[in-house]
């Protein structure tokens, strides 16, 4: 028998490395014959960078770059173990886990930053990017990131605008000709599941920009300004990004690369368990176990669990979810080939106590699922 | 595929009979087709009288009796669905439950009331008797319940002696004139886990006593006192109880029916499964569900989830536990026929929490194992 874990990190407790040993633990514990393959996976949010380096045995190169909130600091991107792919995270060096809430300022904060960690990248060679766009605490619409990359974007001086979502209204001019030329010669491919066009009521400034410390007021400017940008680009461009599905994502950077870059948009589950190897691992299995720290009815919007069961259906192989905790409205997960959603949890405790038990928890569970499953009880294929 | 229903009550929380429904209900979401048997189980100790009689849609009888501290107060014996055998649960009449921690004295409890609810069920005609000792406050080597019974039990002035197991020794001499001769006609089955001898250090008082509010002093007037009282037995009698494994259960009274009673000691839980027709519900079954509040190392000495397991297993039918919290050491069930050992926890809650939402976390939790189980995605029997 063969079984495949592919789960996500158990977020603020183990990585989705930690959680796939934990869990092969428990499988080989129900049966040490069974055949394990561990696929690390995360769904395009914060921790992506991190699982596709461990997953494909690559590594992290650390960069230094001005964060959303203009400050300096280390930020990473990942090189895949084939050598040739690189992932920026955005969240690495424009992320919201960057600001602590009370200086969480949208009209300022910058996407300069990943622009840089780009910029390295292509320094060091690489052509082939993955972008985790998740987390972002911006909403410039991507312009910090195309100025680090070399667009001008020039206000009535003729001078560069400064930082911000809040400035794009003062940009008169986009100045193409500084811009990075190597960036044709690559492929994008960006992980986000946000259908959202740019602007309007379903925009970027209306929908996310309230998490990243928009007041009513904020969002009026940031949306007008977004469109002021939309109105540029087109002209540059010929790209209309206003009412773009995907554009919004990320404080609109989904639109900047949508006009400037060779990119293609994919849901990052399914971007994630490409690279890491997921569809090959399937090959010829028997069973898929998957989880992350909540399964609950928002876990079919494209969660890991989901994206897992769904490429795992495709080959016929049936998915157990083994979660944090398990919330309401799972029983939509059913359609995806999940056979059964469980706690690692066996007895009352906190959130806390979860947290900190939860390799041990795993691999427990783990253990029960996979004796369940298998029965080795010799009565399988003799059912009445 | 048919499944058997078996479990305990979750202590504080659901009835075995309200535990079995629920795990039903998850059982015929997970298909409806399944056919299931429910047979609600105990172990012996306390709510065996209630899940018997509900098991066999029995009914109950209540008798105004003295209890174990000597005020009056209603017990109740219960009569299963075959209007045949009475089942007199020791600690409805002089159980711990029925006096407060401060109050507990075995020097003084009587098991005379437990004597008036199988002097009632004589009188009501029954002849077969099925006795669950666990839980009992008294330490008096059942000489209350043989008193209720006719036995007179004088003292040096030919008066009868008064109760509890620190007057023991003031019996000179056991008068059989007055015994209830009905007992002899009778069977009875007692349901009882512990093979301690009479007396000694791993004799009823040492062992149970200090549970039962005795102190160090107490425990050696009560010892000796049931030395007394099983020389005085074996002169009466010629059964010699000082030794006999089981004699010391329940304060001495499982010495009692050795001595005075036609009486067979069986495990609890085996005495429940059989009048509740486990049995019969095995045969042809494809699994068998079962569970308690705790499970842990101390569920292999004989509690329900464990003899569950064991008959299950004779009729070579697996079984899975749901467990309202899973402790350390389960892996020793593996050997009795059990598959896995899960909670029904599904997310990090307080205990509180737990039993109050038990019926709810029974039925998911028993949802997903049977989905687990079944592999509704029509894979079961094409394993590779």
């Amino acid at each position: 028998m063969k079984i495949v874990i592919a789960p996500d990190s158990y977020k603020g407790s183990v990585s989705a490395v930690e959680a796939a040993e934990a869990i092969e633990r428990g499988v080989r514990n129900a049966d040490p014959s069974i055949q394990t393959i561990l696929v690390p996976a995360a769904d395009g949010g914060e921790g992506t960078l991190d699982t596709l380096v461990s997953a494909t045995g690559g590594r992290k190169k650390t960069v230094r770059v001005t964060g959303p909130l203009h400050n300096d600091l280390n930020a990473e991107y990942g090189i895949l173990g084939d050598e040739k792919t690189c992932v920026i995270e955005m969240a690495s060096a424009s992320g919201l886990c960057l600001v602590s809430p009370e200086h969480l300022n949208p009209l300022t904060a910058t996407t300069y930053g990943t622009g840089q960690l780009m910029k390295q990248a292509l320094d060091d060679g690489f052509r082939s990017f993955v972008l985790a766009i998740g987390g972002s605490a911006t909403n410039d619409g991507g312009a910090g990131m195309l100025q680090a990359l070399g667009l001008k974007l020039l206000d009535e001086n003729g001078s560069s605008i400064p930082f911000g979502g809040g400035e794009l209204h003062k940009i008169k001019k986009i100045d193409l000709s500084g811009f990075d030329q190597r960036v044709k010669e690559c492929s994008f491919l960006i992980a986000s599941d946000v259908q959202n066009p740019l602007v309007g009521k379903e925009g970027a400034s209306a929908v996310f920009g309230p998490q990243k410390g928009a007041t009513e007021e904020m969002v009026k400017i940031l949306d007008d300004n977004l469109v002021h940008w939309a109105d540029l680009v087109e002209q540059a461009t010929g790209v209309r990004l206003h009412d773009m599905p995907g554009a919004g994502a990320a404080g609109g950077i989904g639109g900047a690369f949508q006009a400037f870059f060779p990119a293609q948009m994919k849901r990052g589950v399914d971007v994630v368990t490409e690279y890491a190897g997921l569809p090959q691992a399937l090959d010829g299995a028997d069973l898929v176990i998957t989880g992350e720290g909540r399964v609950d009815y928002q876990t079919a919007s494209g969660k890991t669990p989901m994206g897992v069961a769904q490429l795992a259906k495709e080959s016929n192989v049936p998915t157990l979810i083994l979660a944090g905790s398990v919330g309401e409205g799972t029983e939509v997960l059913y359609q995806y080939g999940v056979i059964s959603i469980t706690s690692m949890i066996q007895q009352p405790l906190t959130l806390g106590e979860a947290m900190k038990r939860a390799p041990q928890l795993l691999e427990y569970s783990a253990e029960q699922l996979v004796r369940t499953f298998i029965q080795p009880n010799g009565k399988r294929g003799s059912r009445r």
